[in-house]
């Protein structure tokens, strides 16, 4: 019962399972008292250099939602795409939780750029209208499009200069680096990026994100705020303990080049169907394409994927650690069959 | 490594990674629609009738914060136990996220009951007072004893009569269940709780609590609740298979009746030692002592546990499911020797 | 000193004042319980019949999120122009104080239309996006024009056809009902709006606002809500005793009769300089023009006025109940000279 | 009509109305930007010294909660006295709009001591724990009595020690600073406090508070915070010609000490009434008493008053700027009558 609809719908990765396992042993100190948590924070800091901090927490929404907190204050606004997850599929958490409005940039690739954020910092210390505080950007975004590091320097030059700050919800940032063919540091902290949702699960962890604050400054009451927000794990290790796997023997580049790789097939394939039409490039691990209404329910027994836009019928299809080559080849010899059918 | 000092210091049942392992296959549908979690519902109408609705969450704190919001208007208060867990351990989570006022009622063994509580319900419908909506009880409480089904009835019918709700925090109800000798739902549905965090990480889960909604009518928005609390798991097989595994083969009994019984052991010792004075009825799975303050750092070393009252030396000591009578033996052998030598 | 900034700008009705003093004898009840009170209210239910609830609250802000916060649960999204008072002009006091999204539609006219409408609620039912909950309008508009009451019961239609609700922001209602020429309770009651704003202030009173809820049933808890969000005036009589002069003798139709009459006397003139255009239809109490960049500091200093829109020079010249036909001429004079001199 | 039921039965001082008269001329800049609100600024300097920031806000709700809202996050708490106005009568607003956990510390004069809330600075860097950051006191009390300077230097002490704020709500500041025979500076700037409720309508006024920020830096956001707060009036030149009014020719003082003196008096008539016995320090405008039950009710007919406890019948008498010695004789005569009859 595989499927394309989402990265999230594949299941752990044996090396995280086995360091699971090497996790239960013993008792360990709770809330990240314990070696695990150690050794994976070392982990991040040979990807993103000493001088970090990071907390571990449970899922996307939360590392994106105590980030956003962290950054704000309660009369600010946020600038992100209306496309962001944090837009449109994290309720009104980020609304809740921070306080803030969020202001989303209508986008046709999944980005926002920096000449259109600065056109969206208005009435700078007009005590009646939200304040610019946060551009927020998603790497890999949800059209699975990657920003190329001049971009995102560009934003974080944008938020410098007028006095925000830059956060990125790396939910699928590994899938990002693989595209880009850049180390992490080189797209996040070297760029600008003061705090970093970086995902876990969707690269093969069974639940676990971990939040990266580049500015120590701003990291002073992240552990109050993550307690309050409900995303401290009391067994952290079981957390901690899956990082470290992912970070390690290129666990999360072997996971994500994959993904990519299998995305980047579906792609040339599909585009041999002359029925369908790729809408998006496919830089990480997602392809989007439109495909004809009468044969999507069908196609969807093939391989379950989800009708992103009714109106035109475009389809997202998520590839993951996963997904196999002859998944991608029979789900498109059977859309072949069903366009030709047509 | 092992210690008193918390039950969440302790690792994943064996029987519990099985089940990890097991949900580990294939494709499954996120967010819960998924085949673990539905048996893992069916699992839990066993205990406690079909008519209810339950959620899974991650943690204890989401658990009752989540419930509480349930219950709640943001001008109401919530009577619990001044050492509540609500009240001294999450936090400010349930204030911020309810908007509600805590009315902490001092206590001695943990318990409130049922006229101190009818006490605190004052100026019902004026406008500037905070308004008695909840009573939310620890079962078993911080303390480590248990509410009898009666005293729960009592606190139920106080509720009923003022039209307030009744909220249990069930992070350790498998032993208080253990310790009446008596099915779950005696004690919580049929005795009048409107909701129940019942609890699995603190009796041998990796992570993963549950909301147990007994009047349908409150269960109405908890999905929306769960998400923009960030409590909602994307692979959440990965707690509903957790769930199924405890509620099977009677883990759940098994580990809490073990950890109870540690607990009884652990007591009975420590009465042996004429410094050590037990506080607390030993209900479920923890011990209450006040040992010499000189011993402490020493015994510590040997089994860490936690002072809990700096001021008299009240300490501490949690069981869990992975207990040794050895363990104990060793550490109350060590305490005899400390304490001769004073 | 007078101005076109803002009909804030103008101070308080003499009949008002006398009201003030007339209030201001003996001791009266607090918070409401007193005469004045209860004569504004019979004053209100003149207009809007007996089956409606009012409160009354100190500024348009408190009105609006109060009613706002009466119509919807925290995961819960508002659709209203992106120009919306609400969604510019608050700070973030709605997203605050609900937890909602504003979901702002561009807008040239300052309305916002059924059809627009019904397209941004989406996602119905979907726990991870914000789920669509009100319709807000503001009547007159941030543009001074007025909706007809077939748009708003359009708009209407379009909330009970979908579970929602319409709230309308009436900081400007009495100028809104004159322009229709029509009673306040058709275009609101008896169009389907459930809780109105009735504004005071802009309409010559010194402070206070109401909010009128004409479905019974979602008034059970707007007094604790009001408490609660710090709107509810201890020595209430003050704001009592100036809405009942405002509805009495027709002072709010005189006042808003002029002040309409005034900007639309502004607007004759203002169309005759060609370096001026009118912009947006004057209904109510204010003239959009834009006027040439190079006279704007100049006229500013005959008559204060605020430059609306940067990039077009769009300026927003609002009349009150104390404008006057003179000043309206030498301005227009003003304007012309300066014109003719570029 | 007269009543001791409270002082904000009260009307508003001849000053007052007369200062409202001569605002109510002209066009004023709106939001604070007018001549009267520089001018009552520069009253309030002239007894707090220019080192300081003052807001003007609506109500004495709002000034507490938005200056608490300044001093804290989300995750502190704020220690107050059980029966402080912002602990029992502000609904839950201090909660939700700030997060914070009030600690209510038990009190039988209003106060509380600097011992007593040293004793509550609990789990400092616990993140598990709400972290207090405020001291919160009102002066006068709700019990009328009035903190010495040494005690509030004292607790300021604390303060500062565990780096906390001291917050004093002063919506009878007048009242404590006429009975402590000192400048209003002496026992707030000069003793430590860090933003100070201070109260217009208690003592004449129509509406209208301030908060005053005597540590700069507290100020930065705030008035950011008064607009998210629904605080900012539009025709602010309202509330601050009032103010001014207030402070000039010692009206503050003429009206405080009146009303002092009338509580003066009515507890030594009543301290001839051996069947009523005073309960509280009579050092502000109000006087606490214990009436026989079975009077009360008619005595209430003669003038109006609150049981303050039910259990004990524990009466309270709030005397205003505008009490009448006559009064004070009727009433007294009555109770006398009264009480022979029993």
């Amino acid at each position: 019962m595989k499927s394309f609809a989402s990265d999230n719908y594949s299941g752990v990765h044996p090396e995280i399972m086995e360091a699971l396992s090497r996790a239960n042993q013993d008792h360990a100190g709770s809330y990240g008292a314990d070696n695990f948590t150690s050794k994976a924070i070392e982990k991040f800091k040979e990807y993103f250099g000493n001088d970090i901090e990071i907390f571990f927490v449970y899922n996307g929404t939360g590392a994106n939602v105590l980030g956003l907190r962290t950054l704000t204050q309660s009369f600010h606004s946020i600038i992100c795409s209306a496309l962001a997850h944090i837009n449109v599929d994290e309720s009104t958490a980020p609304e809740l939780f921070t306080g803030c409005k969020l202001i989303g940039i209508p986008t046709t690739d999944g980005k926002i750029y920096a000449d259109e954020v600065e056109r969206r910092i208005q009435r700078v210390g007009d005590q009646h209208h939200p304040q610019a505080r946060v551009i927020s950007i998603s790497q890999s975004t949800e059209y699975s499009t990657v920003y190329t590091t001049d971009e995102i320097k560009a934003l974080s030059s944008i938020a410098k200069k007028n006095n925000l700050y830059l956060h990125m919800d790396g939910a699928r940032i590994s899938n990002a680096a693989v595209s880009l063919g850049k180390d992490f540091a080189a797209f996040t902290k070297d760029a600008g990026v003061d705090i970093l949702s970086f995902g876990g699960t969707k690269n093969g962890m069974m639940f676990g994100e971990a939040v990266i604050v580049f500015n120590p400054e701003l990291s002073q009451y992240f552990s109050y705020i993550r307690k309050q927000g409900m995303q401290l794990h009391s067994k952290m290790r079981f957390i901690s303990a899956q990082f470290e796997a992912l970070l390690s023997n290129d666990l999360w580049k072997r996971n994500a080049t994959h993904a990519n790789a299998m995305a980047k097939k579906l792609e040339q394939e599909l585009m041999q169907v002359p029925q369908i039409k790729i809408t998006q490039s496919v830089d990480g691990n997602g392809v989007f394409a439109i495909i004809p209404k009468q044969i999507t329910e069908a196609l969807q027994h093939e391989m379950h994927f989800y009708v992103w836009n009714d109106s035109t019928n475009e389809c997202r299809l998520m590839c993951s650690f996963d997904t196999k080559e002859e998944e991608i080849e029979r789900f498109v010899a059977k859309a072949k069959a069903l366009c030709s059918a047509l």
